[in-house]
């Protein structure tokens, strides 16, 4: 099973904070932090726990580059 | 200045490709490949060049996550 | 392996047509024509032909509702 | 009135849920369950409500491919 | 007919350029410039044409915020 | 510092609710209102607040047009 989008980035969840519909996910991978909102039925389908592993998937449209 | 945006991920250009309108440029961020699809003027008005450091930008609410 | 992403269309490649950068590929699920644009370089190395059976995935967050 | 958005999926309104700021609605359409996440606001501006028949709207650029 | 997506920014177009797959759109609106990538087929399809009065659609949880 | 992003709307504050995880901004810039969500997160941490200048940036491909 492969999945189009291109930029995948595996880390370990150090934060989960729920709200009412949606889920604030915080990752580290490496020296990233990544910060992920998916839909709280996602978060608990998933069953997403602090420690857990997990690959944030990114479309690479969806992807901005800055310059100095 | 600051972004409301939640993800940034600095890297190195590994490689530009031109389309028409737009570009498929990849990073090299410590471990991690970092694909972005940018108009091609912006790359353009950025001068994108490989070797670049550039920041990937990223919306929270653009983040899956993919459990095994 | 599973993805936050809580839409998932399954369907057959009826079209693929490439750019220069990006891919344009239509999909027949059912009573449902889905299109989707992802880069080339995913369209070839999912090696997408005519008549594959293929899954269009889109994040909640991506899906507006109209009514009438 | 058209639209740019090239995907178009008419279904039946299964399921409201509020949050503080935003909605994730479910509907069904043939086969599929659509999941949407949009405003509380616009929710209660489209006044939806469980049973009404809407289409969900999808940019052709939001959607992923998968392939076994 | 109303759609969930609450940003509407109406103006005229000022140039449209055409790659292989998609097509860049510049919208003046007032004081703002309003650029759009879409697909070279809802470009023909809807007949976009320089001068022609159209209007921006954005989902809310597209929009980022800067502040200085 | 430049972004790729190519769309920036600049605006002032009139309203900010926000919900367990996410925040809903609306701008008005010029005859324009923008209604933005992000994470409730960076409202706090940009310190947002009624009456702010803000600029509301949007990437192209995030952009439909319509046409009547």
């Amino acid at each position: 099973m492969a999945l189009s989008a291109r930029n995948r980035i595996t880390g370990k969840i150090e934060e989960i904070e729920f709200g009412g519909v949606v889920a604030h996910v915080t990752l580290r991978a490496g020296n990233f932090v990544i910060e992920s909102v998916i839909t709280k039925r996602s978060a608990e389908e998933l069953n997403l726990k602090v420690g857990d592993t997990v690959t944030a998937v990114i479309k690479s449209t969806e992807v901005m580059l800055e310059k100095n």
